[in-house]
C-alpha cells in the first residue's frame, strides 16, 4: 500500500504566515444595512422612529418576522467539543471554525448568522440557553458537537424551538454523501436499490449518512465502528447505535470492517481509521470508495483508485470533493424562505437531488458532485428545499 | 404655561410608510471580512486552514483575542422591559431598537455588535445565560432593562464577567448630562462644586445621573421621584434610593419638585413628569435646564427658555440635544482598545470630560454639547476611556 500523505497538498501550500494573517481580527463584521450619519435617517432608523415599530411589534408580535433581522438569522451554535479532527478542543478554540461557517452562510446562502459558542457541554443547559435566546434568532445549525451527544441535543432543541435546527455534522454531510452517491451511480448505471453500503463511523455523520441512504432506498446498509460491525446484540451499544443496528446489517454480518466490505458495492468513510488497499480491492466490481476523513482520507485517493470505479475524499485538491458548505447554506435558506418551522427528511432529501441534479449536465467519474464552489448549488438546493417544506406540511 | 406638543416636529414629518420601509428585514447584516470565493481563499479562511488557527488557540487561549472577532464584538442584550419610553413590551419588540444600537455600535464606534434578546426577566436566568456565552462577545451593552433590577442585574454581570459590562440608560446618559453641564457652565462661567441640581426620575438614569454629578464634585444633589424628594427615614425606599438617600440632599429638604426647585441651580428630568413654568421660574438666576424625557421633555423648552439660562433637551429638533449616542460607542471603544476588564467611574468622567472637551471650540447657550453626529467624538471618547482604563489600572 502506498503511504497516505501526512497533509494535502493545498494544505502545505500554505503558510502559517498567510493563514494567521487571513485570521487576524476573526473573519465576520456587523454591519448598518442603512445609513444612519445624517439627522433624518438617524430619526428614522432609531430615535424617534424606532419607537413606532417596536410599538407595533409589540401590537402584533408576528410583524417581528418582517421588521427585525432575527427570523433570517441563522444561530451558528457549538460547545467545542468536537471540532473538525482536533476533537474536544473548547468553545474559544472553535470560534475560528464558527466563524468560517458564519462567512460561508453568507457567500453561498445570502444568509446572515452569528456564532454562539458555549462555555457548557451540558444538553439541558444549551437547551436552556437557546430557549431563553429564542427571540434574537431564525435558525440554529449545530455544529461540532460530539457524539453520541449531539444526537439527544439536536432533538431536544427541535423539540424546543419552532425554528429550523439541524447539526450540519450529521445532515449536511449525510445529503452531499447521498448526492454524490446518485452521481456515481448515474455515471456508473447502478441503481441504489441494489447496493450494499458500508459506513466506517458511527459517530455524527456516520449515522447521518446510514439513516439517509435507507430513507433513499439503499439495499442494505452496515455500520462499523472501532470495535466492529454494529448488530443487534453487540454488547455495550448506546441507544443510537442500538437503534443503527435494528435497520442495517440486515444480512446478519459479524466481524470488522474486512468482514463488511468484501463484495461491498459502496465504501463511505466518516471515521479517520485507515483502510489498507486489500480491503478495497475485496470489493464487489465497480466499487465506490467515499473516504471523508480530513485531512487524512482513510485510504489515498490513488491506491482506492486501483480498484474502485469511483472515488470520492472531503479534500479540495482531488477529484468529487464532497464539502458540506454544497449543502447547509441551501437547506436553511430554503428553509427560512418557506418560513418552516423545522427541517425534515423530506427536505434533506430534496436537498441531495438538487446537488445531484446541479452536476447531472456534465457528469463524470472525476465529477460526481458540482465544485463547493458553484454559484447554482446554493440557490438550487434552497428553492427544491423550500418546495419540500411546503409539501411536507411545516411552513 | 403653553401646551408641550404631543410629537416632536421631526417624528411628525416622517411618514409611517417611510420608517415601516426603512426597518423591514431589520438594519443588520453580518458579512465576511475576506472572499471564500475561491478554492484558495476558502482553504485559508475555512477547511483545512482554519485548523491550524483553532489548534493555536487550544494550546494558548490568549490568541483567542487576536484571531477570532469576539474579544472586540458587543453583546446588546436586552429583556424588554423598559424599551424607550414604552415599557415592558417584551424582547421581539425591543429588538428594533437593539439593531439601532448595534448600527450606532458600528457607525460611531467602529464596532461589531449583535443583539442578544431575552425571554427572561430573571437576573440569575440573565446572569447565567451571558455567562455560558461568554465565549461569544467582548463586551456587554445593557439596554431598556427595568430599573430597579437594572441595578442589580449591572452589578451581577459585572462580577460574573471579566468584560467591560455597562448599562447605558444609566451611565450613557449621565456621562452625556455631566459633559453637558460642563458646557453650561463654561458658557455661564459657572462651578459644579457651588451648584445644587434636583434630578426628577429616580430610574436608571437618574440614580447614574446622581452618581456621576456627585463623583465630579456637584455642590449638592437632590433626587425627586413620583412621591416627592428622596430622603433618608422616607418609608417605603428600594435598597437603591436608601443609598441615594444617603448620599444626596444635604440640605435635608422635604415635599416634592416645587419644594427641590426652588433657588436650584440646575434641573435634570429623566422621568416623564411634566414640570409646570412656576417651578421653573422659582430656581436660581441663570438656571440650567435639561428636560431629557422623550419624546415629550418635562418642560416644553421654549416655556424654560424664558427663565433658565441654558436649555437641553433629547430631542434631535432643539439646540442643545443630549443623547447618549454621544459616549456609548467612544466607552466601549476605549475600554475594548485598552484590553479594559471593566469600566471605572474614572473611565466614565473620562468620556464627559471628552466629550465636553469637543465642544469647547464652539461654545454658547445653544451648543453645550456636540452633535449627535459629530464624527469627532467616538474617536476622542475612546482614546480618553483607554487612557483612564490604564491609570485606573483594569487595563
Amino acid at each position: 500500500m502506498t503511504a497516505v500523505n501526512d497533509q494535502p497538498q493545498m494544505t502545505t501550500e500554505l503558510s502559517d504566515e498567510e493563514i494567521f494573517r487571513a485570521h487576524e481580527g476573526g473573519k465576520l463584521a456587523v454591519g448598518a444595512t442603512a445609513s444612519l450619519a445624517d439627522p433624518r435617517a438617524l430619526s428614522i432608523a432609531y430615535t424617534p422612529g424606532v419607537a413606532r415599530v417596536s410599538r407595533a411589534i409589540a401590537a402584533d408580535p408576528a410583524l417581528a418576522a418582517k421588521y427585525t433581522w432575527a427570523h433570517r438569522l441563522v444561530a451558528v451554535v457549538s460547545d467545542g467539543t468536537a471540532v473538525l479532527g482536533l476533537g474536544d478542543i473548547g468553545p474559544s478554540a472553535s470560534l475560528p471554525v464558527m466563524e468560517g461557517k458564519a462567512a460561508l452562510f453568507k457567500t453561498f446562502g445570502g444568509l446572515d448568522s452569528i456564532p454562539l459558542v458555549l462555555d457548557t457541554t451540558d444538553v439541558d443547559e444549551i437547551v436552556e440557553t437557546l430557549v431563553r435566546l429564542r427571540p434574537s434568532f431564525g435558525a440554529v445549525n449545530l455544529e461540532d458537537v460530539a457524539a453520541p451527544r449531539c444526537f439527544e441535543l439536536e432533538a431536544r432543541l427541535i423539540e424546543a424551538l419552532d425554528v429550523p435546527v439541524m447539526h450540519d455534522d450529521q445532515h449536511g454531510t449525510a445529503v452531499v454523501v447521498l448526492a454524490a452517491l446518485r452521481g456515481a451511480n448515474t455515471v456508473l448505471g447502478k441503481d441504489v436499490a441494489n447496493q450494499r453500503v458500508v459506513i466506517s463511523g458511527a459517530g455524527a455523520a456516520g449515522v447521518a449518512c446510514a439513516k439517509i441512504l435507507l430513507a433513499a432506498g439503499i439495499g442494505e446498509v452496515t455500520v462499523v465502528d472501532s470495535r466492529g460491525i454494529v448488530h443487534v446484540g453487540r454488547d455495550g451499544l448506546n441507544p443510537v447505535k442500538a437503534q443503527l443496528a435494528e435497520v442495517t446489517n440486515a444480512s446478519g454480518l459479524r466481524g470488522g470492517i474486512a468482514e463488511a466490505l468484501r463484495g461491498a458495492d459502496v465504501f463511505v468513510g466518516v471515521s479517520s481509521s485507515q483502510v489498507p488497499e486489500e480491503l478495497i480491492a475485496s470489493m464487489a466490481e465497480d466499487s465506490i470508495v467515499f473516504a471523508l476523513s480530513n485531512p487524512d482520507p482513510e485510504v489515498h485517493p490513488d491506491v482506492a483508485g486501483r480498484h474502485a470505479a469511483v472515488v470520492a475524499t472531503g479534500r479540495s485538491d482531488f477529484p468529487n470533493q464532497i464539502n458540506n458548505v454544497l449543502a447547509f447554506p441551501g437547506i436553511f435558506r430554503g428553509a427560512l424562505d418557506a418560513g418552516a418551522k423545522r427541517i425534515t427528511e423530506g427536505m434533506k432529501l430534496a436537498a441531495a437531488e438538487a446537488i445531484a441534479a446541479v452536476a447531472a449536465d456534465d457528469l463524470s467519474v472525476d465529477r460526481i458532485v458540482p465544485s463547493a464552489l458553484d454559484p447554482r448549488v446554493g440557490p438550487e438546493v434552497a428553492a427544491a428545499v423550500a418546495l419540500a417544506a411546503r409539501e411536507d406540511g411545516v411552513a
